[in-house]
């Protein structure tokens, strides 16, 4: 990871765990229709990849993500399809985190802001520098966060949602944790230490079982109660079919360590 | 209350409360198909009482409750009708907590996991000892915890769930208090009081207009902002139609206290 | 402001922000009918205001607003037509805050209980003395909050809304801030300094922009994400065809300060 890439977004994997790394820091890691490619063909790399269990999602620099290109943006303000494309591929990019099969964490030093707060947003998991910073400051160059602010509202709640919204502010990573926006927030010489260990501590688990887990919480998240319990029934009765579950129920009544087969 | 019962749930009223207690320490209270039918008998009890105007849910010993009783699924491993006849009957339990017309309160000392943290979710309130203890461990055996995410979800948001969810890891009385999983954490001694001072506050409302608010709370939950409006806006008009309210507000005006009726 | 008026609703404009308050302090400034009628009209003004570009909803005297004028209801109790009416009418002045295309600050001084408590919920900023207090107390006079329920359970979690509602204590405006029912708390010395640099903020920002983002908001929160991300990329495209977009882009690019010109 030392080495030097080209690559927009570079990936590196070890024990399970593979990092996927924003790497265009002189462009403040923005998200021009060129990263979100990069990073679209990674997520879906790693989607199928049987060695990758759990997914850190990172960046280079002291900037995690500035959002959108807006010189990019700027040369194209004629063209409604290229504009209706960017958000599209956007959104498709943060809708493939969710779906992922694997758990993603955020990896989160320096700032990250419009596109870039919605990134972290549509992580499953996020952990923070103490020194970063989020924002959603669309509304100060006359673009409202409207994508972000979908990934956002469904983080914190709507009157936190809206202040970022509407002022445009920085928060802090203090307040972004307070908000629900980051789980942990770390000093900045832990933060690959607190990320990796539960990193880890997810990898360790059978990755059929997150997967069956992470696809069935974002599901029921969108039901009535009702359904959502008739779903989710079904969902456990199946996953106690598995190999693993069935191994991890024996193993811990004979308090012994699993063997995970199907991950 | 401290005699001895061999009741998978016990049940002691006083003043309007009922309290109903989980009652096989030696099995960690876990939610076996047998303690499950026994709780759901008790809230269908406790639903038609007159007596009862706010519940109480407790348990005895030093686990609230371990979740299901992972020897029955193991004994059980080539039923699929009896894994999905479980989680289908634990389902119901959780909903009949929500849909009973009458207030319930956790009373949570020690530890909470699985379908006993559901349990938790489950309940309109929570008052937590600062022992107790929060997990969704099931991710640790394989079987993702995917019927309590339900009512997990539906308490805290949504990178703590999937916090809780992912790594399985014990969260303590003070952060659940900060994610919304509980009301109050108070020293483990004042429990009791705390507790029973907010059913006693409860109690002492109209049993007629406890039950109109909590089934419409619910219900309007699952509805779009301007169907909310109009479906709350009937009921209002309902509540004010029955003599506690109308007994209610003229008290109020009188600067006496009132007497309800209809409860 | 300091002159003396006999509306119910008074409004001032000053630099782009409208402040309307509610000004019948020996009333508590209840949610009479005539009140409600009051703030519906300056409600609809303000929308149509090409002045207006924020609005700070204030109160007058040491009562924020003590909800429905419960003398007025009692006068009325064998009128059916008269409550629904009323709670239809409270019901669409609250949506018409949600749907008003320009952001609303509460500037809670006091105590905000019932249909106050839920105009502050409605509002989509909310800063608050530290002397502030809110409840939903109705179930303690046998008339459910069943209204304000549904802006209050969509601002703060479940448990915290159930605890408000079922208990009809008041909340110290620094738990408020905690369960996320405003966005600041402070010294009343300094609530309107606070408030006012709040809106001054967003009173900067394009009103065209703001338009667009707020309807965006609200609107894409009651829709599955898939959905979501759909409409919402289309309106981000349209936002960016119109001229503050392009103006406050090129702005930025251009490190001056934005021309707004839509708005």
């Amino acid at each position: 990871m030392t080495e030097v890439s080209d690559a927009l977004v570079t990936h590196y994997s070890e024990n399970g765990i593979t990092t996927l790394t924003l790497n265009q820091p002189e462009r403040r890691n923005s998200l021009s229709m060129a990263m979100l490619e990069a990073l679209s063909e990674e997520l879906e790399r790693v989607a199928d990849d049987p060695e990758t269990r759990v997914v850190v999602l990172a960046a280079r620099g002291n900037v995690f993500c500035a959002g959108h290109d807006l010189k990019e943006i700027r040369d194209q303000f004629d063209s409604h399809d290229f504009q209706l494309g960017l958000f599209n591929l956007c959104s498709k990019v943060m809708q493939q985190i969710v779906h992922l099969p694997k758990p993603v964490i955020a990896r989160v030093a320096g700032v990250a802001t419009a596109a870039g707060c919605q990134l972290v947003a549509s992580c499953d998991l996020a952990v923070a520098a103490d020194t970063a910073r989020f924002a959603t400051p669309g509304v100060n160059i006359g673009l409202f966060c409207s994508t972000p602010m979908v990934a956002l509202s469904r983080n914190v709640s709507r009157k936190h949602a809206m202040e970022m919204l509407l002022t445009g502010e920085l928060v802090s990573a203090p307040r972004a944790e307070q908000m629900g926006l980051v789980n942990r927030v770390v000093d900045e010489q832990v933060l690959d230490e607190t990320v990796y260990k539960m990193a880890r501590t997810i990898a360790e688990k059978s990755g059929h079982t997150l997967k069956i887990g992470k696809s069935a919480f974002y599901q029921q998240l969108e039901m009535p109660l009702a359904e959502a319990y008739e779903y989710t029934s079904t969902v456990m009765a199946e996953n106690l079919q598995a190999n693993d579950a069935q191994e991890g129920i024996c193993a811990f009544l004979e308090k012994r360590k699993p063997e995970w087969k199907d991950s």
